[in-house]
Formats: C-alpha cells, sequence, structure tokens
C-alpha cells in the first residue's frame, strides 16, 4: 500500500473522550484523509516519499478555531484595558475606517494563518470585511477555513452602501463557492444590534439557499442585552429566534448574557456555540455559562476572537484559559474538565463548522489535519496525561503540522508561508497606524 | 571601558511604569551588574568578549516568580480537575510521602529550573523539602533563587520528627548563607492550618536572626478561612498578625479569602504578597483581592505555585492571566492593566523578595538579570506597545537569557543545564508513579 505521509513512533492522542493513548502508534495518510491508525505493531508495510518520524511527540487532531478575525492582527495591542466603548468607537472603528483595504486583509490574514498553524490550529472560522482576500490568504497558507463575508447595516469597507450588503455577500459567496477545497465560504451578520430585522433574515437566507452556516455576534455584553431589550422586549437569542434564524447551520458567537430560557432555546433549535473565554476577559465581557451549555448537549466550540482583543490566536492558551476560568466562576474545580476543552477545541469544533464525523479526530476516513507535539520541551514533562495538552502546552510546543493531508508546519517552521516577507508587509501597514 | 556582554541594536524596555521604549539601545554588563544603558547613539565604545546582537529583540528584565515549589514538576498533570481535598489527600500527599527523596528535589528543580529560564524567569522563590537540594539545581543552573526549607507540624520527607523542623531549618540556613552569590535561604512556615502557634513564631524567629525572608500561606482557601476562625475565632490573617510575625520581611503567599481588615492590617504591617492566579483558578480557590492591594500600595509579587496546581511555569502565561481575570472580575476592563501585572513580575516581584532597588529593572548599578524577547514571532506582530508582553507573548518567544551576568540561554537553548539527561532523569522518577 502507499500513503502521500505516514507517520510512525508516534505517542497517539487519536480524540477526546477517549482517554486511551496510544503509546507507539502510527498514521498513514493519503489523498489528504486518514487512511489508516493504529499501534505500530498493527502496521503493514507501506510505501511513502513522506515518513515522519514521531518519536518524542503527541499525534493529535488539529485544532478548530470556531471564531475569529484574523485580519485584526493589525490591531493586536493598539489599545488596551480600555472600556469596551472606548476601545470600539476611539480606536478599533476609527482604525477599521482608515486602515482596512484589500491589501490589509490580505497580509494580516496570512499573518494570522501563520500564528495559527504554527500554534496547531488547522481550521478557522473566520469572519471579517474584505472577506475574499482573507479566503485566499488562508488556503494559499494551507489553513482550512470557513470564511464569512460580513453583513452589517453601517458603511464597511469594501461595502460603502449597506443597502447592498446582502448583495455583496452573495457575490462573493458565488465567487468561493466549490472552489477550492479547504475554503468554505459562509455569512456572517454582525449582531442584532447592528443588522436590522430585515438584514438579519437576509443574511439567513442567503446562507440557507447555498446550504452555508450562518455566524451572528449574540449576547457579548450587558450593554447589548439592553439594546435589544429596550425596543423589543426580549433577550438577544429570543430576538434572534424569533426571527426564525437559529437552527443547526447557525452559529452563535458569544453567549456571554444568556439566561436559562435563551439555553434552552438555543438547545431547542439545535443552534451551534462558538465562546471565546480570553475575549470575553480581556473586555471584561462576562462569563459564558458552559456548564449550562454542555449540560443541554448544545455543541459549543472554541474561538479566539480577533487579535484586537486576546490577544493572540493560541488554542493551547484559550483552552487553559477557558478550563480555569470554569472552575473559578462556580468555585468548583471540576466543574469543567480538561478533556471537555479538548473535545470544544477538536471534534466538538468540527461540529459547530459542520465537519461532523468527518474532522476533529484522527480516525480512518476523516481530513487529515493533524498535530505533533514535541513532548521534549520542559514544560510538558513528565506527561501522564493529555490533560497537560491544556494545563500545561501552549502553541509553541507544536512541532509538525499537516493540513489536508499537506506538511505546513515542520520543526516549528511554516512550509507556505514566506513570514520574513509576511511579517516586513504587516509592519509596513502598522507603521502607517502607530 | 570593557565589558562581560555588550548587548546591541535592541529595543529596550528598561522598566515597567515607565512606558518609554527605546528604540535601539544598549546595555553593558560587567561583574554580574548592568553598568550602562541607554540608546545606540550614546554608548561609547567598549570592549567585550561577548557581543550580543539584539535585533528584533526585546531587551526587558529578568521576571521574578515570587512563588514556586519547584520539585513539583514531577507532579504535573498527575491528579487534574479534582476537589481541593481529594487532589491533596488521595493524590499530592500520598505521592509526595513516597516519591520526595533528595534526588527527586535535585532532578525536579533543575526541570523546573530549565522550565523557567526558557521562559524568561532569572529569579525564583522556592519553598519544598529537601530545600538544600533544590538550592543545588538553582545554582549550578544559574537560576537566582530565594530557596525556602519548608517548617510543617507533620512528619515531612527529610523531617520525619516534626519536633525537629526548626532545627533542620536552622542547619540549612546555616550552609546555604552566603555560600553562593545566587542564593539567598528562607524559612516557609507551611500555613496557619498546619503550623502550630509555636511554630510560627520560633520560624519567623529564626528568619529574623539571619535577617532572612519568612514565607507562609495564607487565606488560600474557603476551608482554610473556617479551620482559622473556629479554634481562634479570627481570619488567618488576624491569627498571623496576632502572633507577630507580619513585617516587611514576610512574604504572605495566596491571600484569597482577606477581607478589607486584613488588607489594612497587610498594608500597616508592610507585609509582603504573592499571588498565584493560575493556581487560584485551576483549584478553583477564588480571586486574590488584587486591586485591593494595589491600592493600598501593598508590594504585590506574582508566583506560580508548584506545577502540580497551575500546570506550568511561565510567567509571562500568569501574566496575562492575572490582567484578565481581574478585569472579569469585577466587570471592568480598565481595572487591573497591563503595566500592572508587568510591574508585579519584576519591579515589585523584586520588592517583595528583599531585592529592592537591585533588580527588575534594567539600570544602572542593578543585577544583570535580562530577557531578550524575539520579535519576529508572528504572535508579537505588530509591536505598538510593552502591553504585547502581557497579551501576547508567551514564555516560548524568550531567545536569550541573561542571569547575574552570565547568558543561561541562547537561542531558545540552556546553556547550563543538560536538557536531555534532566529529562531522562526525571521520566525515570515519573515511571514509578504513573
Amino acid at each position: 500500500m502507499s500513503a502521500d505521509i505516514l507517520i510512525i513512533n508516534g505517542r497517539l492522542f487519536p480524540e477526546s473522550g477517549s482517554s486511551d493513548l496510544v503509546d507507539n502508534g502510527f498514521v498513514a495518510i493519503r489523498n489528504g484523509l486518514i487512511v489508516d491508525v493504529g499501534p505500530m505493531t498493527d502496521m503493514t508495510g507501506y510505501e511513502t516519499g513522506n515518513l515522519i518520524d514521531a518519536r518524542d511527540t503527541l499525534v493529535m487532531p488539529g485544532l478548530i478555531n470556531s471564531h475569529c478575525h484574523a485580519a485584526m492582527t493589525l490591531f493586536r495591542g493598539l489599545a488596551d484595558d480600555l472600556e469596551l466603548a472606548a476601545w470600539l468607537n476611539d480606536h478599533v472603528f476609527p482604525a477599521e475606517a482608515r486602515h482596512v483595504s484589500p491589501e490589509m486583509v490580505y497580509w494580516c490574514s496570512k499573518l494570522a494563518a501563520a500564528e495559527m498553524l504554527l500554534s496547531g490550529t488547522t481550521t478557522v472560522a473566520d469572519g471579517y470585511f474584505f472577506e475574499d482576500k482573507a479566503a485566499r490568504a488562508f488556503c494559499e497558507s494551507g489553513l482550512r477555513s470557513v470564511a464569512a463575508h460580513g453583513v452589517i447595516d453601517f458603511p464597511a469597507p469594501g461595502v460603502p452602501d449597506p443597502s447592498r450588503n446582502i448583495e455583496a455577500a452573495a457575490r462573493y459567496i458565488g465567487a468561493w463557492r466549490n472552489r477550492d477545497p479547504l475554503v468554505t465560504p459562509a455569512v456572517f451578520a454582525h449582531s442584532p444590534y447592528t443588522c436590522s430585522t430585515e438584514t438579519l433574515k437576509k443574511a439567513k437566507m442567503l446562507a440557507e439557499e447555498n446550504e452555508l452556516l450562518f455566524f451572528v455576534h449574540v449576547a457579548e455584553s450587558q450593554i447589548e442585552q439592553s439594546m435589544i431589550r429596550d425596543p423589543w422586549g426580549e433577550t438577544p437569542v429570543k430576538h434572534l429566534d424569533a426571527l426564525g434564524v437559529l437552527d443547526e447551520r447557525t452559529v452563535c458567537v458569544h453567549c456571554v448574557w444568556v439566561d436559562e430560557e435563551d439555553l434552552d432555546i438555543l438547545a431547542g433549535r439545535n443552534a451551534r456555540v462558538s465562546i471565546c473565554p480570553q475575549s470575553h476577559l480581556k473586555l471584561a465581557s462576562g462569563y459564558a455559562p458552559l456548564s449550562g451549555m454542555l449540560d443541554r448537549s448544545v455543541k459549543v466550540g472554541l474561538g479566539t476572537d480577533g487579535a484586537a482583543s486576546n490577544n493572540g490566536l493560541d488554542l493551547f492558551r484559550e483552552m487553559d484559559m477557558c478550563a480555569k476560568l470554569q472552575k473559578v466562576r462556580s468555585l468548583d474545580p471540576v466543574a469543567v474538565k480538561a478533556r471537555d476543552v479538548l473535545r470544544m477545541a477538536t471534534k466538538a469544533g468540527a461540529s459547530v463548522l459542520g465537519f461532523d464525523n468527518r474532522s476533529g479526530a484522527i480516525r480512518k476516513g476523516y481530513l487529515a489535519d493533524l498535530v505533533l507535539v514535541d513532548l521534549k520541551k520542559s514544560n510538558l514533562q513528565p506527561f501522564y496525561s493529555p490533560d497537560n495538552l491544556v494545563y500545561a502546552a501552549g502553541g509553541a510546543d507544536v512541532r509538525d503540522v499537516i493540513v489536508d493531508g499537506k506538511i505546513v508546519v515542520r520543526e516549528g517552521h511554516p512550509l507556505t508561508i514566506d513570514l520574513d516577507e509576511t511579517l516586513f508587509q504587516v509592519r509596513k501597514i502598522a507603521n502607517h497606524l502607530a
């Protein structure tokens, strides 16, 4: 038999939930898929041009970032430690109005792609302006993406006339639908407080007509709650539900200020959720009620949000923060476990993004999106259990990354991205801001 | 003029609080001290055998970990996601009783030293059993330490007869006092609930006689609060105060469950504090009232605690977590700022550990404990301000480390520690546990 890539001698962590590590295992990859996996003793003869010796590494599923605004790497650290309103109105929005351009989105999304791949993320759900440039940056970088075109009822970069926002999204979808196996287009309506009911419904309809995902920020802050309650007399989640836009192809991002009824609605509609704990902390939005979601079997993924509000795109760090935060929130160290957040960043994240039973685990027939973690790092020893991936590992411990059956990071170096050129271009754009 | 080490062309962040970065600067080091620092344009001719080109790096003060149990790296990830009592009684204490030996403390402290140096920590305050082995591991590794001998009223590794615990600590101090410039011995009384009032007073007296620091865990958990309140009718802090052990040479570790009066006492006595946010989160202890401490000008440092309850020793990650946690706790994004936690991990930490005006900043006459952060990392660009050190950097972004005027890490590799041998020895010990 032949394999495009054959990984041997690795410690395998095939999926979260199964606590069993395979001490010495192999993975065979062909045509972008995992074709075989198991202990070395079960491996039959393979011919391959690409043998990876995974000794002293842990082979695990690639991480899935279910919410990001990749191009916002440009605004990383531009304005920290501020009130949300001041941060948005005095810094982020003006900087976006002045500096977001097709070129900016392309290069800053490429920087984000580098940061994500190097830290073990193999799939990202992104949403921004000029999203075609982001999609191009992702697929050139070899990063799998669900790349969503932003819809908002304000003049936006690339869509100066908000009355044409749905049209612009439709054009984007037409251009990217079935264009590249790495890119799935989608629609991102900004939020119930920046989109009219009409816009929300039309955006969802556009997504449905194309059988694509519909994203929306919802219930992020306490202020948003009152912005919806005052005119509509309901919570942001109930507002969306009344519009009929909540279903299994809708991803509700944030869901911090949701009550028990909201959680019941999300569960009842089988809507998907993405939470971004570090962004919620840094902007002091609050704590998403994760236990309440998991108790209801709501499918919840983990997102980094944009680098302006995090300020990094490392999902290992996000997992750590997520588990710890939920413990202290409830003063219960058992509240959310390492394996829960590992699932959120892999299998559950895959499910949120429409890759059910295709991604998020190392199984025969699954997409070949894999990460090799360097177990020789001083911060990862001893390695008694996969819990170390949450509480001790960081993105910098990632050695090799494979996406869609192609090696994109080797020994900590990106093979698909010219990092020097990318940094040069991003710095050039950043110099205009500083 | 001659310099043992001359750092040139670096971006300098001389100290927290001064927001000014020097865009292109130099640092000259001789006899373990910083002898000159400034912009390149001010540099006079230096002869040196050790020129470090710091282009594309940020040169900053080394980080100061004000609370650690280094040898507990052995227990990293051994038992996660458990109730505090189950964690301690069913896992940590039995494992310690069986596996703590002089050899274990030596090798596992060396692993911790590697992890700390590689992630930019240049000084650690440690407390454990067989502390002479820890002190030896630290000074061989070139890591500056305040190494405190543990005192507890139970049979402990190395001190099977608790009635001789003060005697054992005194012997340790005699052995390490003025022995090595990198090691300052100290006394660590475990806590008010594991040490009698007599033991607490004697331990403090021993420290005072030698003009050394006295550490004590205090007010870590809600349970501890009731363990002290029931017999003594007072809070843990008031209990210690009544014994007369709180002063500027006492470091109170944790201080999570402290009320306003306790904070006033800590401030009034000029006692020092070390908080360990990640450990407080993971064990669901709660939130230390940091703003209340800073408002009272209490000197507060940042600690990682042991790797069993964190599970890493990366102070960059600890800074990030600390700032973010305080924001969400108060739902105020301005609550604790990046520069506040940078100060805690540098200048304030130095002050907590008795290095006032000698460490924690890049100034003439200060100890030459420095870190070079690699600014070419994708997660650190753009770099508008030192806030990135808190919200975007991780220990893995550290390129070079200098302690006491000696290069201990170069290009991410430890020069003073045989990491392969250390990992081999630690794994050998860990195999008995797993």
